[in-house]
């Protein structure tokens, strides 16, 4: 009976299913030739490889189709700068949107340059296209400033879709954490005028616990691979980070729960994925979200491991979680913790900020705490900050002694050949 | 005597005068080609044509090098957002540095992607390979973050020489603008710091007067070219411009009235430069800074006439210069000034702030005022803010019946034939 509600639902949301279908068939495509060749991955992996294959089909959004029929909100975010804390405080959802396919991009194209970033074009493409059921499902996206092309993309999108859009500050100076905890204060307003729930103190702490929960499982799985025996592939951790965008947070956490005993276990019984001598590769730079599994793919069948993703969309944001809670240890009234979590937000490293060096420092604490053999700097196509800042990494990363390789790529397969050419020579430099 | 010191203090610049040459020849040859083959050119031209051909020469910084030695400072400012009124008042010298020229690109793409905006590789390479004498004549530079490319640029460049880095808001807010504001008074500080002179109410209102001296006598200059009959062409007009960001102020403010004198003249013994018959033209976009006259010459080569740049190189941002005055006639104190002075500035359209319709709104204005026929709309290449702006931009004027076109460019001449093919489409369509 359940099932029938949910399927009639799901056949109300004013997707175009023929695309949809299209991207769906993609995705379990790629995801069978990349993900279920892998020898002896952790059978915890299963729920993470059926949440993926979900992603775009109708049980992917069978809880989110439930939400809204009790009167939940829903909500689309971009980037890790915009605290799901608040949105959920407020009784809402939050679902990371950022894309990673290249079969929408044509359609965004219709009103965007060729030349900006394949992921700002793979979400737009979905939108115009109505490809994606959880757009459909969105009530309402919040965009921010961290670069260039979204800040101007949210401005076409409003036509479509409505936007709420946050700015980041540039420079971390105080005038800039005042604007900043003030955007996070706006935030709060606009959730509570379309939820119609109040942000109280007692309900923002349960929220960051919920949020917290969450990056300490993650953590928890990042320096599991901190192991000279890998319980893990790079790609299914990846795959792991990825689902964290999409999928129910509770869940999601005691997943990464259950696999991190399972990791835990297998490291105690030597059970290893790879052969402890394959190169020790760290992935920094650019995110990378689903089905951009090519990277992953390349390295890991070239002979070498990723074992640790230096991204937004990987390790980065979950590294010091417990910074979060010193606030809301003591909680005395929302105005504070606000403020304090606009701060801890603005701590994540970002060449979106000006002067940027402490996404090298963290870069290079990750490749030490990792045991890296070399490190992969991973830049989509015509995102000027991480292109520029590339500079300084390769710099630091000479004068550490550990290669480093600089990877521009787009959402397509066409450059596949070439970046295997170029990734086995560059690990046998490392060699 | 003054001839023979001033030489001898041009050979102490740390130049690499074997490329400045060649980027000096480079500036001279296409000058002559494009600029002396115009018939019945305003008698006052002579002047920006040798302050034009001067760049990059011993005369064009002998006056520079005459300040230094009285102890001025020279500051390099590369935006219209950055206030010379600050500079100014405290007894520097502003020099807007940024640069049209291909043939300092290979240098900085030593440090710098491929992809990114001709204009910041090409001041980069300046000071990469020493080729520029107003790099090694600045004090300092500084810098904004209007741009992902100028932002992360900065950090790099800080190796080569001091940048100052400015904040621009994104979104025109409360919080934004007292952001702003206090950024403003940063380089106020910064300024009396490197100067030693205190920035005072009477400084700062004599500096504001130089200013606006100069934006009126190039929005007089804007308003002359409204006339039907034509009194000057469009690239010399934009050459004036283009001076306006060297040269000394008071100077070329004298020397815009004397052309505009001439050109009111002209208007009224009705001696125009073209057949009244030619086709209306408003570029509109990104900044053309010197040797950047490619598009107004294919423009005005192909039987059509450039009547105004609604640009920031152009007269964007001095249409109403008289909003400015309104506090230095009453001032009070520098603080209240320059909280005044960092609003009138963040009322500049830009594709940098979000969301931004004041610059489809100007741009209408502008075209309506000037009778324009079309529009081009120019994107320097990798420029993603006027890039995904152009949407807006096609859509307005297609509703207004105005008709639109977009060239995306870069420095180099490979690209002509090609745009002068697409740009005589363009003109037939409008016929």
């Amino acid at each position: 009976m359940k099932m029938t509600a949910q399927t009639s639902e799901w056949k109300k949301i004013a997707l175009d299913v023929g695309i949809q279908n299209i991207i769906s068939d993609d995705f379990a495509k790629k995801h069978a030739m990349i993900y279920q060749g892998q020898k002896n991955r952790p059978k915890a992996m299963a729920y993470f490889d059926q949440a993926a294959l979900n992603t775009f089909k109708a049980r992917g959004v069978e809880e989110l189709i439930e939400h809204k029929k009790n009167g939940s909100k829903i909500v689309g975010t971009f980037c890790t700068f915009v605290p799901d804390e608040i949105i959920i405080a407020a009784g809402a959802i939050p679902i990371r949107l950022s894309a990673g396919t290249e079969l929408s991009i044509a359609d965004a194209e219709i009103i965007l340059p060729r030349e900006i970033c394949p992921m700002i074009k793979s979400f737009a493409g979905l939108i115009l296209a109505k490809s994606s059921p959880y757009f459909e499902l969105v009530d309402f996206l919040v965009g921010e400033t961290t670069c260039d092309g979204k800040k101007k993309v949210w401005e076409l999108l409003q036509q479509y879709i409505p936007v709420h859009v946050m700015e980041l500050p540039q420079k971390k100076v105080l005038t800039a954490r005042n604007l900043w905890a003030r955007e996070v204060f706006l935030l709060k307003e606009k959730m509570e005028i379309e939820t119609g729930n109040k942000i109280t103190a007692e309900s923002l702490t349960r929220a960051t616990q919920i949020v917290m929960a969450k990056r300490n499982a993650l953590q928890r799985l990042a320096n599991l691979r901190k192991s000279s025996l890998l319980p893990i592939s790079g790609k299914d951790a990846s795959l792991v980070y990825q689902v964290a965008f999409l999928d129910d947070i509770r869940r999601f956490t005691s997943k990464v729960e259950i696999l991190c005993d399972e990791l835990e276990k297998r490291i105690k019984e030597s059970e290893g994925v790879v052969d402890s001598s394959a190169p020790r590769i760290m992935i920094t730079g650019c995110p990378m979200v689903m089905p951009d599994w090519k990277l992953h793919h390349i390295i890991e069948t070239s002979g070498a491991v990723v074992v640790c993703d230096d991204t937004c969309s990987g390790a980065r944001c979950h590294i010091d979680p417990a910074s979060a809670s010193d606030w809301s240890a003591d909680p005395s009234d929302v105005a504070t913790q606000i403020k304090a979590l606009a701060d801890w937000y603005l701590n994540i490293p970002c060449p979106c900020f000006t002067p940027g060096y402490c996404e090298v420092l963290q870069a290079t604490q990750m490749a030490k705490d990792h045991k890296v053999d070399g490190v992969i700097y991973y830049v989509l196509q015509f995102c000027h900050g991480f292109n520029i800042e590339y500079y300084k990494f390769e710099k630091h990363f000479n004068d550490l002694g550990i290669p480093i390789f600089k990877v521009q790529s787009d959402y397509s397969s066409e450059d596949t050949g070439q970046l295997q050419t170029r990734i086995a020579a560059f690990l046998e430099i490392i060699c």
